[in-house]
């Protein structure tokens, strides 16, 4: 696949942040990181992408142009007064964990969407991980989107329930973590949970393993299982969610398809951008990654899960 | 792929064990069980087998002739006084381990394998998990086989490291989980670990990951993932990774090859083994399995891990 930037746009909506991260590998204070940021310059690589999200007027200008300068529609991101949200954490040992050391909302405390008329067409919408009140604005903004993905947390499973059905209802992508999906339907069999989860709305339960790689359910009829690229060295694991989300909405808006054999080739390019997105701080690897790196991964792909041919 | 009990045979050397298992499903006390019970009666859906053991006079002779039924060739398992090895253990929640709750080692304690002369021109060896050192006096009893592979444990790894390492350099495959593998090089990230144990003898590492599926990592140079059968429930996990052996022992020997691609399709009937085998407690569901099962079930795992062909 060679570079070509085209199709339909994606609209993506979450958090812009400033992360000071520490893993064994090293650290770095208030770097460029945030949901929407991670997933949107993943996108970028694909397809047209529009970003709405909120920043402080800390927020330094060369991360706007940067994003601009990947073709980012950055025209939805909001510079207000204050501090650009800022969260802390780090990493031990395995990488699997995050520990969080601060969560300074700032202005992303009283943040809400607003989106400039011509993004309210877009046809690939994802909503990251943000509360699902602002998520259902969002929904509501938009004319007839032609797939919606959305993420979530712990948090809003525990704390805004209702508010999270009702996006679910709405959406034919969720993105999950093993952990959240235990948390949603009570059940520990990953298999029925995400069959359950399917029942509430999204067609296809997408079940993020990190190093185990991710599954996709299909409306409790089939399971696509994705591998995970075998790195030789994590350098830290911020945004791999994100950046899986964002190559994943991407390659589908590109192909302006959502037909299932398109889905799971999109997992494959999320795991893709995601596997690079690790190998280094912040987006510090996705602003040095080609179009080739790209093609070169996603073909390595097929071949470590190569067996057979279909009959 | 019909019923077909052909190829080269299958040398099984391990434990013969009566398992009393409690999991949320149910519970079962002194039931058929064993490492080499398990990857015995997997290997026999594919390939003649040997199996060597030990057990007390208390074993219960109808498991020995289910094993003959199967065409597993017993004259390798000692009758001796005393009590058979058993195992009492426990699974909650996630199924993912195992709580020791009773070893009696019983006749285990003084096994000594000795091999019928005519098992010596095997051509495919297992040696499951059992000390490193009469995994080693087995080796020695072998004329010159095709392929070795071995399972080992934690408590090898910790207190039998110099024999374990001389019996890596005599093997070609060894079976280990991310545990054991970050234990024996003290290495935490999966792939270099996998890659140094490489370097210690076996060309092929396999990394059992349970729900997760299974890594085949090749000297180094290659890495084979292989997916996991997303079960609706699984009722005890007792033997998956032997049952996982066993298949993949099995199938190699039928076809008589030891290249990489056919390993990677012997992972795959090793999973296709170990799912069946979770399905019910002890070889409860592997008695009832049939060729047509296991032929099916080989074909759902490459519809659930398609998505585009090789370029």
């Amino acid at each position: 696949m060679s570079e070509n930037i085209s199709g339909a746009s994606v609209l993506i909506v979450g958090s812009v942040a400033l992360d000071s991260v520490e893993t064994p590998s090293g650290k770095v204070e208030r770097a460029l990181g945030g949901a929407a940021v991670y997933s949107a310059v993943a996108a970028s690589f694909f397809a047209p992408v529009r970003i709405v999200g909120v920043v402080g007027k800390d927020f330094p200008s060369e991360h706007l142009a940067f994003l601009s300068a990947r073709r980012v529609d950055i025209r939805g991101i909001q510079v207000v007064d204050g501090k650009t949200f800022h969260w802390k954490g780090s990493y031990k040992g395995d990488l699997n964990q995050a520990e969080t050391i601060a969560t300074e909302l700032n202005v992303f405390q009283s943040f809400k969407p607003q989106l400039p008329p011509d993004y309210r067409s877009s046809q690939y919408v994802f909503l990251a991980n943000i509360d699902p009140e602002l998520q259902l604005d969002v929904l509501r903004q938009m004319e007839s989107p032609r797939l919606v993905a959305c993420d979530t947390m712990n948090f809003w499973i525990a704390n805004k329930r209702a508010q999270l059905l009702e996006v679910l209802k709405q959406v034919d992508v969720v993105f999950m973590n093993d952990a959240e999906i235990r948390q949603l339907v009570g059940i520990s069999n990953i298999t029925r949970a995400a069959n359950e989860i399917s029942k509430l709305g999204p067609k296809y339960v997408i079940v993020k393993k990190g190093e185990h790689g991710a599954l996709m359910y299909c409306g409790g009829s089939s399971c696509f299982s994705a591998a995970s690229y075998p790195l030789q060295e994590v350098i830290d694991p911020t945004g791999a969610g994100d950046s899986f989300a964002g190559g994943f909405m991407g390659y589908l808006a590109r192909c302006g398809t959502a037909d299932e054999m398109s889905l799971r080739k999109a997992v494959v390019y999320g795991s893709t951008l995601a596997s690079f997105n690790v190998q280094d701080f912040s987006l510090n690897r996705l602003q040095r990654l080609t179009q080739k790196d790209i093609d070169e991964r996603y073909e390595e792909f097929k071949r470590m899960v190569f067996f057979e041919s279909l009959s």
